[in-house]
């Protein structure tokens, strides 16, 4: 089933160990679309610039990504660029250009507004009301997404209203320990349960996630690359792989045990949709990734944590 | 089956988020020690001073430990202190007075010598190396151990002639990155495979352990606690939980799946113990604990990692 995806599509430049590149396609958008296309039929809702290339376009209709709520407007496209120590685990971000991106304001095609599924990336929370206030409520099943630290700080008001409607939130370990004030990730998780989200995953980059649903939790470990070459854009890419695996099953988890089951599946897929991301700069890797090649890894997953 | 267990048996002075205990019974001897003791029959091998108190005696006798080789000279017990950080993932040594340790030379007992599992705990490697050779080869099934940052620094030629002859070793990832002069940790644990031990377990403290076992490996995360009182020992404990369980099981694992599957029971068993040592401070919580208590928790991992 169709799936919209609200969130920045942008040029990066990023240095890790392994290399360097000053410009390509980036974006949470981007990430997850091209992440959830390998399940399902997602809508893209984001702005770019007049310099966004032909071949960017390309890529993401190639995957079957619809591109109507692709906004293109005069200017330049959101830039970020950032370097990565040695060990991965912390960048510094060099540069933040805002540029279209500052005056973002979705608008929903018609033909988004019957999607049964919403995952609204990480922009302003405000933004992010507004968003799911244009989707049509009868159809829409399932409502999730992601924040981040600066929204978490300067906008908790907004945020709280808006996650208080969603069914999951995806959010990483440094967030949700800001989010709810508690530092152990069971008393964060049951705080943020209680704002909204039933459903909660909890990213924890190289060491994995952590899903809470209802009473219960699953966790599973990172996998382990023999080379991680660009980190950026990895955890875009679980959110992209879990809530496109849902979608695509035509799945919208209630609280029994059988879709506690569906959701521990759908976070294989997002680990394993973040594992690739890491293994090539940018999103080269999805331009070659087969689903055979997931399931596989998925098989992976599955042999490296059963006893 | 009986094991044999070297390293240090100490005192204490903690300091944590939850409290403060200036002197209390420590040592990862006797923290292996009492973990094994729910699987099997340790035989430890270690000195203490005039000083060390009939209660911890008692409280070690109490589990069945064998305490043949605990050796009494005059002066004071090992003391070793330190404070942890807000969120526990860090710790300052406060103090580190080896008292009678620094002088440590083990002789093993006869009646331990036809033990069939040894365990090296974290000593001078060439101590390590001298106690192997007092064990009977003939009776001698599984040999294993731990070794710390300063000898892989400053005695790195003697710990790798020791390790040659180990079947497993128990080390966590910055030791194991250290060693094998590899940041990344596949890499890192083919490299110390090739030093000798077939059987490589990587702690990652609150993440969790990677067993690597031949060519395959087994990723197990970190139990989240509500509360994490006091994480000396933990490793420890995890440990004196894996050779405990293979002991006690009467295993010593080969090449084939049957093996692979017994090391990772033993690697859970492993984090179960590392996970109650963390819940008390020091070795209180093994006052009460039970062997249901164990296996409960052991299910609890099954219940969070299946899917």
């Amino acid at each position: 089933m169709s799936m919209v995806i609200v969130g920045s599509v942008a040029y990066d430049g990023v240095e890790t160990p392994h290399g360097k590149v000053d410009h390509m396609l980036g974006g949470a958008c981007t990430y997850i679309a091209l992440s959830a296309s390998f399940f399902t039929h997602p809508k893209i809702v984001a702005v770019v610039g007049d310099d966004f290339a032909q071949e960017d376009y390309d890529l993401l209709a190639s995957r079957g990504i619809d591109l109507a709520g692709l906004e293109r407007v005069p200017g330049k496209t959101f830039f970020w660029s950032g370097i990565y120590s040695e060990d991965m685990n912390d960048r510094e971000t060099t540069a933040t250009d805002l540029n279209v991106f500052a005056d973002f304001n979705p608008k929903l095609p018609d033909s988004y507004k019957s999607a049964p599924y919403l995952f609204l990336g990480n922009i302003q929370p405000g933004l992010q009301h507004a968003v799911k206030a244009q989707m049509d409520e009868t159809s829409l099943r399932l409502t999730g997404g992601d924040t981040m630290n600066y929204w978490i700080a300067s906008f908790r008001d907004e945020l709280l209203k808006t996650i208080a409607g969603w069914d999951f939130m995806l959010i990483n370990d440094t967030e949700a320990r800001m989010l709810s004030g508690e530092t152990n990730l069971r008393k964060a998780a049951r705080k943020i349960q209680e704002m909204g989200p039933r459903t909660l995953v909890i990213k924890r980059g190289e060491h994995g996630a952590i899903l809470w649903h209802g009473e219960t939790h699953f966790m599973v470990p990172g996998y382990l690359l023999d080379d991680v070459f660009d980190p950026t854009g990895a955890g875009d890419c679980f959110a992209g792989g879990f809530m496109g695996y849902l979608a695509g099953e035509g799945i919208a988890p209630g609280e029994g045990a059988p879709d506690r089951d569906i959701l521990r599946r759908a976070v294989i897929y997002g680990s394993v949709m973040g594992s690739f991301c890491c293994e090539r700069f940018g999103v080269e890797r999805f331009r070659t990734l087969t689903r055979q090649e997931i399931d596989g890894r998925y098989q992976e997953f599955k042999d490296f944590t059963s006893f």
